[in-house]
């Protein structure tokens, strides 16, 4: 059955970028730490044209088990094109993920722009849904048969689909350092949402903990 | 060796309580989950002078283990008295731990006013600092002997700890949990902190995660 999964990456003390982020440090001071245990991942390296990496630790496990129990990705306009200037300007950008973009799956892009869909390399399809993050999961749903949805951020889209209760599992990525500041996860919900421990898994680096959030369906 | 440690529960999302505070709901809208996993703990409630709780989990084991290490704690004045109103009206304030406090050793407690030491049943003693949390954590060591000073809280004399360099070991209770709004751990440090992961332990409900503070000593 598909599931729709939230996966992100935080500082031990809930941040998903350090303060003063600019365009040339955009994760922020010392936001760059958050992602680490990715940027020497062997899986993630080779998904992204990169050699090199770590392939056995557990950090790289979680990377394996993710794409594998994947099917489709639904992801904002600010993470498809790499911020607004691209997508305003470029009449038909691609986004900042290449010709062979590491998805090698069809992924909705929330956006209030219509176009046509974008077929690039390597399986990886942009389909792009203006009717909001209850239609972009209902079409990455079909897309996926079996498989999970898996909505890989921004952060924005992912606290959209927490709180209006349309996701089934949650996992954060907790990475080895205190920003101390910045940007928030899932900044100002109106409400506490309860979660259900499903499982931790512990990386030479990341930490990564998996909740089930209940109830909605 | 005597280490200083800090040890904290936060909701996955990094608050250490909730938005909305009041008198009756000191850790705000939703924060009573955050200690959830202590409330049910039999040794978190053998403690505390209670009975009950599930005895054989992680969670409990976490706070066996802390217990077993700890030679003297130190902590912040509210801590210690409850909040500002009690301090300052009652000539001589036993606090909010009652006769009996559950700590059975010697607690340091951070406070601008000079009092004698308080000396209560079952050994734990009282004693009160006005030199700062260096002066604070000096005593501490002395007591500790052998054993392992820890940091109890609240929040803000844990984030002076760890600021001011003086913590060798931070341990994160991470509450299953979103509060989306409210009091941050360790707000607003002037430079991310980098750390290095010791440990996880995943109990049935928080996860306990361990990192070394290199660097300082």
């Amino acid at each position: 059955m598909t599931r729709v999964r939230v996966e992100i990456t935080m500082s031990l003390d809930g941040y998903v970028a350090g303060p003063a982020a600019t365009l040339e440090a955009p994760l922020g001071a010392g936001g760059e730490q958050l992602h680490e245990w990715l940027f020497r991942n062997a899986s993630w390296r080779a998904r992204h044209g990169l050699g090199g990496g770590d392939g056995t630790d557990a950090d790289n496990g979680i990377v394996d088990a993710s794409v594998e129990a994947t099917g489709a990705y639904v992801m904002g306009r600010k993470m498809f094109s790499g911020g607004e200037g691209p997508w305003e300007s470029d009449p038909n950008p691609r986004g900042w993920w290449g010709d062979d973009p590491p998805f090698h799956l069809p992924v909705f892009v929330l956006t209030h722009h219509e176009r046509e869909p974008l077929a690039l390399q390597g399986g990886t399809t942009f389909t792009f849904v203006t009717g909001g993050i209850e239609a972009a999961l209902e079409q990455a749903r079909s897309a996926a048969a079996d498989r999970d949805v898996l909505i890989a951020g921004g952060a924005d889209v992912a606290r959209q689909a927490v709180a209006a209760g349309l996701v089934d599992e949650l996992t954060v990525h907790v990475a080895p350092v205190l920003l101390g500041d910045g940007v928030r996860l899932f900044d100002s919900f109106d409400a506490p949402i309860e979660l259900s421990p499903v499982d931790v898994a512990n990386g030479p680096i990341a930490a990564h903990l998996t909740y089930r959030i209940g109830g909605h369906r």
